[in-house]
Parts: C-alpha cells; structure tokens; sequence
C-alpha cells in the first residue's frame, strides 16, 4: 500500500477542512469541488479500492454516511446529491485511497455530470451472470 | 414512504437475479445495466434518500459492499468499476428507494459516464462550508 496526500491528511501531517472523525473514519472538504460542499469521507485503514477494504471500515463508512449527508444537505440548502466512489485510473479514481464523494447536485451545471449509457439485461445474460458472481461471494 | 417496485422485489412479488441477501440488504442484477454485471445493492428498509436511511441500514450495506465488489470483479473479469448511489431526481434517482450501484468500468464507453466540472476550493468559503457542516452533524 502506497503512501497517498490521504494518509498524510489523516496522520495530520496536511491540513484539511475536516467535518466529521471517528474511530475509524475522517471526512473533510474536497480541495477540487464540483459543487459547494463537496465532501470526501474516508477510511483511516489505507485501501487502494473498496474490494481491498476490511468489512469493518466499510460498515463504518457506510453508518456515518447518512449523517453526513444530512449535514451536507444542512449546510448547502441542496437537497439532492450523488454518492460516488471510484474504484481504478479508468473509472475516474485520482488518489489511490479509498474515498467516498458526497457531492451536491444544486443544478444541472453543477456537481456530477452522469453519463448513463444503459442496454436491457438479456435475461439468460443476467441468469449466467447473477450465478458467476453468487459462487464467487465468500 | 410510497410503494416501489423494490419493495415487491424485496418480497419477492416480483422475481430479480438475485446475488447476495442478508438480514438487511438485497443485491441483485440492474435489469438495465451500463456494462456486464451492474449491481444493486438495496436496503430492505424503506427509505427514499441516504440521508433518511437508519444507521443500522446504512453500515449494513457499506459492510456488504467489499465482497460484492469483488464477486462483481471475480465474475467479470474487470477490475476497475464505480460505486454509485443518487439521490433526487435532479441527481439520476430513477427508484425512490435508496439503492448502490456497483458498475464495472470495462472500457471507455461501457460502464457509468462521469462529467467532473471541479473548480478549485477558495480557503474561506472552504472554512466558512466546513464550520457549517459540523455544526449540523447531530
């Protein structure tokens, strides 16, 4: 595991405009906003991707998440908002620690621009496929 | 809170290729994927928006995401995928009941879209956000 700008932000060594810390967990303000009060929150256990993260600092993502984002809605006015997490270079991951973007969506200019290129699921497809990924949960 | 067809889905009222099921969480196949495997990952809880969701729901479903995301990659063979969950029809929300998307990134046009309008943080609107936020964290 690399060190990241993420590792050094939660060791304190980089400041940020942090709004939320657990045990597990710290949340601050993206340096890079797509919208006022874009929020970042992150694991403290350094993961590349959220397939390599403990289930233990997943959950406590997961149980902080929906205060976070009432605080954000709070906070900005803005109701409605994307929650994203990106996961390798070619699906728009920048910094190589897991992070959860809480991003407000106050109008069609600004937050997530989302490109939605959706097909029907064949049905026989998503029997092969739903089955493929059922044997491969541990 | 209104019907939706996620509820049916959940009680089983209408059939889904179903991956991964708990005490609080369905996962199964988006019938309208954007690339091979996309994923939903739904709370049985009824609620609208992640900001409305139980604590207990929500770390439920972050708990279940790291061994989906990597059944997802074991069963299609791509490793680099977004972890999406929008709120508000502004924001992409199609179901009003919360659901992840986990959506494999196979190539540049399969997979989630992503339009990122990022203009940099100025330092006191960043302070004066931050402040606002963790005033409203309960």
């Amino acid at each position: 595991m690399s060190e990241t700008v993420f590792s050094k932000i939660i060791r304190g060594e980089i400041p940020c405009h942090k709004v939320y810390e657990d045990e597990r967990v710290l949340a601050f303000l993206d340096v890079n906003p797509l919208s006022a009060g874009h929020t970042l929150v992150v694991p403290k256990e350094a993961a590349r991707t959220l397939d390599a993260l403990s289930d233990e600092s997943a959950a406590a993502i997961g149980r902080a998440l929906p205060r976070l984002c009432r605080a954000v809605i709070h906070a900005t006015g803005v109701t409605e908002y994307n929650v994203l997490e990106n996961n390798g270079g070619g699906a728009h991951q920048a910094i190589e620690h897991v992070h959860f973007h809480i991003i407000p969506k106050p109008n069609h200019t600004e937050g997530l621009g989302i490109g939605w290129p959706m097909r029907p699921l064949d049905p026989a497809d998503g029997a092969r496929v739903a089955e493929q990924i059922r044997a491969a949960i541990k």
